[in-house]
């Protein structure tokens, strides 16, 4: 939000004429909802009936429409019944977290991370417990590290593809590490939000389909580009489906109706999406042909997402400055690593590449002037 | 919802052409958005420019338009800066309650009361206290309640007009109760929610006019009939401003956009939401002369919402039993007590009159043919 700020700040502050900042700090898509699901949602405001609250866990058609999309993405049957539509993904952590852990429960997530897990599990009196991790494992945590933890812990958060690294678990992976989290009473927390934006590197896959206990966490914001409507959803265990909608229903009563109707119809947008998802890989190519060149030689496996996580050690030891620099002097906004990782995090920064495609792919040059005039 | 759930069943079962059942067991109105709001909401549809996250506290233009709201309507200045937009009141309640207690904090609060104040507390490990509260002091607490309670509790929860008894606090007594929390350190949550559906009986008053340490929380879902957008707002004391804002950025990012939009409109909606108010005022009279006349003799004075708080100990000794009874055999349904007051609600039920008025005014006909068959 600080980067955010800032970057705001130095774009209010360029005479008029000069070159804009290019804003690679930002963490939604610069796309709107696809048309489909704006035009779903013009109809039903059109429409004289009132949209109430729905159902705690959203709208039946939905929920139906969700379980679906597993079967056909995934190739996983999931019972409508365990779907939770929920306030995004934001909103889906806190009922997770509460019906899932108790108070002082341990759960561990890689670090980098995304700070709001844990945020979200310190403001509810549980603890984060940070399993360091690299580029040797992908930045990503491995069997071998939840065996040697010692307490074990109650939980574990993953995301695959994750933020800020942009890298995966393989299927195996993770269903090896689905498996041993079920057999060994630690509860799996999957945040799978960029799913669906992912290049190739390694082939996508769910928690729901190899563990019953998992919960799987998902969003409208990011592939469907919905950021925001606030709308994504859980995919519960079977255990955990009743005290979450009590939870849901005194915390939410339900997610907005509008946006419920508006993400049922973005489901069936394939083309538009199809089309965002291409630009995307164009920025991410353009980025990782000129990155390198321009002195950013270490970045972590770009498997989803639209970050790249990049190693500015042989650049700098305070990455804060190191970005505040280049916002200044190339007028490119990244976000810290610090942001992501307290610990390890002033070597790295995360560029997002989900901006405009011109300004991804212009990003490289003014890079290299920069950090050429810094040599 | 298990009483919506019931009222659903039997309406399905009915025989085709046979009279339906009156709805009086639901808490949200019967209308929908206000057109200007919708309007409002589809030229943003319409535009191409993307409705991604607003800041966490919500958008600038409908924060001042909050502000203003509280000017015009008491008299009373709230910096905009104060003001933070939340996914509903609901929403509202987790944020107020992280930032402003700790757990095991005690949480004082009258019985009957809105049940989500408990089970959000008991979630985030904070203690409900309850006040038990009869007619003689409006089923509000008063401040003789307050001074006797040992240990002071950290934080208060108010709610005028409240759910489910309808009644209210009077600017004196809100005033001195805001008073005397703001002495003792005891923080005072202000549920304005119904504020805006008053029946001229009790002046309407905000927390915010009386003390800086307050929250109040209000929402766009009762009287500008918005609840399918989840739509609602804080006003915070200087101190929580900033904590609030680091829960909402990790728990919610914001509020939804399109929804936000929706809501500055609404608040310009003057004459359809005074007449959706009408109505219920309508309602209101029609029960509150026919129900004595069917043998619901003991209602709480009904200031303000849409809900009549009935004592019916001279009817039944249980509610839920008697509720069941009046949805089998009148075709209405309501709530029973027991849903806001475990201890006291066997002799209570909830009337709510936020349903269509011509059915809420054919009630008082059916409950006199019940009663007197059942008589």
């Amino acid at each position: 939000m600080d980067v955010i700020a800032a970057a705001n700040a130095r774009a209010a502050s360029l005479p008029p004429g000069a070159p804009g900042i290019l804003r690679m700090e930002v963490g939604q898509p610069g796309t709107g909802a696809p048309r489909g699901a704006r035009e779903a949602a013009i109809r039903a405001l059109q429409d004289a009936h009132p949209m109430g609250y729905t159902e705690a866990f959203g709208l039946r058609s939905l929920r139906a429409r969700i379980a679906r999309h597993y079967r056909e993405r995934y190739g996983a049957e999931v019972a409508e019944s365990r779907i939770a539509v929920t306030v995004g993904a934001s909103g889906a952590f806190p009922l997770a977290f509460l019906a899932a852990f108790d108070p002082g429960d341990r759960v561990a997530m890689a670090a980098p991370f995304y700070p709001p897990y844990a945020n979200i599990l310190t403001a509810l009196g549980m603890q984060p417990v940070l399993l360091p991790c690299d580029a040797t494992t992908r930045f990503q945590p491995t069997l071998a590290m939840l065996e040697k933890m010692d307490p074990r812990p109650e939980g574990l958060i993953i995301a695959s593809p994750c933020n800020p690294a942009g890298t995966m678990l393989s299927p195996a992976e993770l269903q090896a590490i689905a498996r041993w989290c079920h057999g060994n009473g630690v509860r799996l927390i999957s945040d799978e939000i960029y799913h669906g934006l992912t290049w190739g590197t390694v082939e996508e896959s769910t928690a729901a389909a190899f563990s019953p206990s998992a919960v799987v966490v998902n969003s409208f914001s990011k592939y469907w580009s919905m950021t925001g409507w606030r709308i994504g959803w859980l995919v519960l265990p079977e255990d955990l489906v009743r005290p979450v909608e009590c939870l849901a229903q005194n915390m939410f009563i339900s997610a907005p109706h509008v946006a419920q109707v508006a993400a049922e119809a973005a489901m069936d947008c394939v083309e538009e999406l199809e089309g965002n998802k291409a630009a995307y890989a164009r920025s991410r190519a353009a980025l990782l042909d000129g990155l390198p060149k321009a002195g950013f030689t270490r970045i972590a496996t770009a498997d989803g997402a639209f970050y790249l996580w990049c190693d500015v050690g042989h650049l700098t030891n305070d990455s804060a400055a190191f970005c505040a620099e280049m916002l200044d002097h190339a007028g490119i906004a990244a976000t810290t690593g610090l942001d992501f990782d307290r610990d390890r995090g002033s070597r790295f920064l995360r560029f997002s590449y989900c901006g405009p495609e011109a300004d991804m792919t212009a990003a490289p040059e003014r890079l290299t002037g920069w950090l050429g005039r810094r040599a």
